[in-house]
Parts: C-alpha cells; structure tokens; sequence
C-alpha cells in the first residue's frame, strides 16, 4: 500500500445503513488490487442513536469527524409519525451541522440520464449536468424566531443570510467547473424580481466573476421558470448555480426527472481543506421502505464515487461510474432487484 | 339586463395584451343572450406605461381599480435584456402591489390534465389538483436588505414574514375547497425541517383547523418531496395548501407537467370582499414570442372563467370550461394555431 485512505462513515437511519453497506463494499471492490487500502470509522449517528443517548452530534464527536479524509453518509430523520423525535431535530443538529460546521460550501449535485433508466419523461433527450448549491448560508442559517407563540397574534419570521464571501466562493466553483465541461454553460437560478436583495448580490457576483471567464456562456432563470425547463427540456442545461433552498428543490425534481432519486448522488464540498468533504445520496431515509432490503443503493454508491474523485482516484471512481451505467442499462425489464443484489452486481463487475 | 359585471381590465406586457383580448371576447361571448351584460374598464399599466410616465401603479389608480368588481390580469414584466426598466420593479411595484395592497390572500391555481394534451410525462394519468397558495406574507413581502453593498463584506437578507391570521385563512380556505371535492385531501407543502418557526406556524394551524374537518384527510410533504410527486405521480394531488414562494415554484411546475404553462389559470382571491379579486394567466408576459400572434390564449381564458365562478356566475364560466376542454382534445395532430385562431375557436363554441 503506498495510499491509505481513512474514511469517516454515518450510515444514519432507515435505509441509510443499507445503502452504505453497499456502497463501502463497492468502494472497497474498486480499489481491490490497487496500491491504495482503505480504512473506515463508523460513526452510530441519527434519529435511533439520539433515542438512545441523547446526543445528535457532540462536539467530541464532531472533532472526531473532522479528522478523517472524508465522510460517506447515508441519510437521516426520523419516521413521519414518530412523535418522540421533535421534527427536523436530526437534519438539522446532524446533518446540516455536519454541512455548516465543516463548512460544506458547495453542494454538487449532478444529474444524468444514464441510457436504460425509465426517465417519468416522454422524451428526455440527452440530460447531462451539474447543480452547484450553495451550502451554508441563505434561508438554512437556522435565523429566525416568533413572538405568541400558539396565539392568533403569532408572527414566525425565517431570514435568509446570503453574504458576498458566501455567494463568491460557490459562483466561482461553478464557473470553473462550466469552464472544464464541453458545452460550458452556466445557468444562475434565483428570484430576483421578488427576492431583491439576495438576488441581486447574487446576479452581480455572476456579472463579476463572468469576466474572467469569457469562454463561459452565461444565463438566468427564475426559479419558476427553471422547474418548466426541467420537466420540458432538462437538456438545456449544463452548470447551474442557485442557493441552498433553491437547489435543494431543484435536485430532488432533477432527480425525479433523470430516472430516479435513486440515482442522484451528491457532495458536499469544503472547498479550502479545511475540513472533510461529506459524500451522500440526494435521497432521504425512506423510513417506508426501510430494513425491506429493496432501497436502490446506486445514489450511494455513486456518491462514494464522488468521494474518489475528490480525493484524486480518479480511476476507482471511474470504474464504479461505468459499472453502474452497466447496471442500470440491465436492468431494463428485469423485476426490481434487492439492495445487496444491486451491490454484487456492481461488485462483480468491478472484481469480475 | 338585470346584472352589469362591471370589470377591471389590465392586459400588461408582452403577450399579455393578446391573451387578454381573446380572454375578454370570450367572457363576452359566455354572457350572450344572458341576463348578464359585462362593463369593461381598461387600464394601461406595465413595463411600457412606466417607460411612458413613470407610474408603476399610482394611489389613484389603485383607488380607481378597487372600485371595480373584479380584475382580468394579463401579464407584466420587461424584457430580460431591458436594462432601462429596474429588474423586478414592474412586478413588486404592480403586480405584487395588486396582490398585497388588495389582499389577495389565497393565489388559486388549479391543474388540470386536459384529454389531448401533450402532458410530458409517459404516463400522465388523471390530473386534477388546486394549488391554495398564500398571497400576501411569506419571503414576498419585500422585507430584507443590504449592507456594504458592492464589497467583499456584503450581507443581504429577505425575511419571511408569517403570521397567524395570514396562514389561518388560507389554510381554513383550503380546508373549505377539499372538503367540497370527491377525494376531499389536503397536501401541506413546507420545508419545517429547515425552516422551523414558519414551518411550524404552518403545521400548527393544519392541525388545528383540520379537527373542523374530520372528513378531509391529510399529509404533508417537504416541498422537495412535493417536486418528485408532482413528477411521478401529480395525480395524488387533490389540494395543496403552501406559502407564497413554494406556491410560485410548485404551480409553474404544475403546468408544465399538465400539458403546458398555456393552459395554467390563476385566481387572486380577496376572502372578505373588501376588493375585488384578480385573475391571471399563471404565465408571464414571454418577450421572446410577444407581438407574434402565437401565444396560447387558454390560460387567460381560462382565468376568465375562474372571474366567472367568483362572481357566482358559474353556469357562464362551466361553457368557456367545456370550450376549451373540446378545443384542447381538437388540437391533437393540428400544427401551430394562433391566438386568435384559439380565441375564434372557442368564441365559436359558445355562440354556436
Ligand atoms: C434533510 C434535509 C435537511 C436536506 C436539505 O434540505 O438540504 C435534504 O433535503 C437534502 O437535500 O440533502
Ligand atoms: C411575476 C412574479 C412576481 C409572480 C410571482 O412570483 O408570484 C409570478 O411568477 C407568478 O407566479 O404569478
């Protein structure tokens, strides 16, 4: 071994640990023969970990954390009905603690249409691109409050933080990453003509940053309008950059239209180095469907995918890429599979 | 005569003239031979008359405007490129002064799945949804700001503003609606697991008001979540209650998904009479095929048929309904009609 690699792992709740099995056998699988190992540290984190300790994540924890390479996650949250976990607790105590405090500025989050995927569109045509989310300001900074609480004179307010440190930073990103990609397109998504202030900033950090890179053609949309194009002409796009709320809606509905939430990896990125990079499927803990063995694990597998790439392995997270295209172009008129049968097949190729 | 429907009409920018010329022949027509004549009152308002004069919307025009019994909208906005007019200010300065100043508390927008429309979905099935969208709170009420603008330690904020009273009578509206349709169901559509006090406001008020209606069921969905569903499945939709801004951004993608944001018809609704209501094509004022002749004229005439069933005239308004249901199933298989084509079509239907 002239490599080792030394991953933090969250499996999370419901499918979440199911998922991740798959993906670190297929993580390992990829690196198999290589001169690069792979050590892993599982973190007991979630709604369950919390029902039993009380503890979402501890600062102990957290530096913990912090000290690996980097971080596959599953997912987390609560089942709907359960009512001993106040809602939203373990998304944002964990998750989007995890996000802010290892400052996970950019949120990647590419969708494509891989041949053979039942995409919900008639006519899909070739969809390859990138959502560039900002993530760690705009409306998710936790600012807010009320005043009568329970009364009819209640008033709840919830403020969007956008600052030009915070926008810059993952504008510039998008820009670079639009100018490494064939078509070299940016699109920004905001909503400028009702959000004024943090759209504006917004437009003109795009105005400014477009200068210094002339090959990039630049346009915008409104956040409205970008779900149209989604649905009528999800090809049209290549980079887009927009905030965390917007981008958190904009990549579930890429998701639904590229064939799949089960598909849609993302990372969560520290751009400076500061910290580990989170690598997670878009998806959610699905508590409906958890411990059935039937979640897709290829989101999870993709993101340790991504979590490859970042770290500069780029042929072990090539290699997985291809084999989930391989997969998922298989499937065509099978019946659906279960979780580790998604995870042998990949893993058989990978090893065959 | 034993009823005079006296109207405002403001057919606004770009194609909203056109669409409202067809819209307001239409409503004519459904009238005819009826006991009910229609007074009309135009007013030239947009991104054009501010080029002219200056005025977005004046205290006396307002004042002129409310003394009406309701109001067709067309659409507003300048050109993209237009870099006379302040982005944005045609419609926070009009349209959103419209909406907030005469209390246009529930946006009304229903879908609709029409027999012969190219929805783009494979497989489509039976749609048929209203979207109770808040009007006059939420991140539209302009409240936010900047500091040290234009330099690297710029800070701009928007506040949501939610309230009690505001989210009680959209949620108690919607209550009413489900409760009067077959599948009587209310989908909440919120983010409460990021955006806690508003969220809870909302959930909070669900719960409370739905022990009044014990035979409407309910759910909630993260608007994330809402985006998927309405992709794989808009037909367990019956009514979604939700906040200004996931309104705007779940009803644009409703109407791509129904067969087209040219078929999307909007209500403004004042719920205690204190002013008139508005009615508009969900569609904005689309620059790029302005003075063409081409724009479909549907969603306008359609809005004219919800102004119809506001004012009690419902028999009125189910003909134009049943026009352009037969119109759209007519389409299938002809090329390209213009909007006057469409508007001749359904004038025709009604007074054939
Ligand atoms: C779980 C939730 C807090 C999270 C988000 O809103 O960012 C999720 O929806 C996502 O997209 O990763
Ligand atoms: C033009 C704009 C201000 C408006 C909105 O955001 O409400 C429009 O998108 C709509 O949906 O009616």
């Amino acid at each position: 071994m002239t490599r080792n690699i030394d991953l933090a792992v969250i499996p999370g709740d419901g499918i979440g640990p199911e998922v991740v099995a798959q993906a670190v056998r297929v993580l390992e699988a990829s690196l198999h023969g290589s001169d690069t190992g792979v050590s892993l540290t599982e973190y007991s984190l979630g709604a369950h970990h919390w029902l039993e300790t009380g503890e979402t994540l501890s600062a102990e924890t957290l530096e913990s954390i912090r000290s690996h390479e980097a971080i596959l996650f599953g997912a987390v949250g609560a089942a709907p009905g359960d009512t001993r976990i106040p809602s939203g607790l373990i998304e944002r105590e964990l998750l989007l603690k995890l996000r802010f405090s290892l400052d996970h500025c950019v949120n990647l989050r590419p969708s494509r249409l891989y041949p053979g995927t039942g995409s919900p569109l008639a006519e899909p045509g070739d969809i390859d691109f990138v959502v560039v989310r900002e993530g760690t300001e705009g409306p998710y900074v936790g600012n807010g409050g009320v005043i009568r609480q329970g009364t009819e004179h209640e008033i709840a307010t919830e403020v969007s933080l956008n600052t030009a440190h915070g926008v810059a930073r993952v504008v510039r990103d998008a820009f670079e990453r639009a100018a490494a990609r064939p078509r070299k397109k940016l699109t920004l998504v905001h909503k400028h003509n009702v959000l004024v202030h943090a759209g504006h900033l917004w437009r003109r950090t795009v105005d400014a940053i477009a200068a210094e890179f002339p090959e990039v053609s630049v346009d915008y949309l409104h956040v409205d309008a970008a779900t149209i194009f989604m649905v009528s002409d999800p090809a049209r796009f290549d980079v887009i950059v927009t905030d965390n709320l917007f981008g958190d809606i904009l990549t579930d509905l890429a998701g639904a239209v590229t064939g799949g939430i089960g598909l849609a990896a993302s990372g969560n990125i520290n751009l400076d180095g500061t910290a580990p990079s989170m690598f997670e499927p878009v998806h959610g803990s699905a508590p409906d469907i958890a411990g059935k063995g039937i979640a897709d694990p290829s989101a999870a597998i993709l993101s340790a995918a991504l979590l490859l790439h970042h770290l500069g392995l780029d042929a072990a997270a090539e290699r997985i890429e291809a084999a989930v295209e391989q997969d998922v172009q298989s499937r065509a008129g099978q019946g659906q599979r279960s979780t580790s049968e998604v995870g042998d097949a990949i893993v058989g190729a990978l090893l065959g």
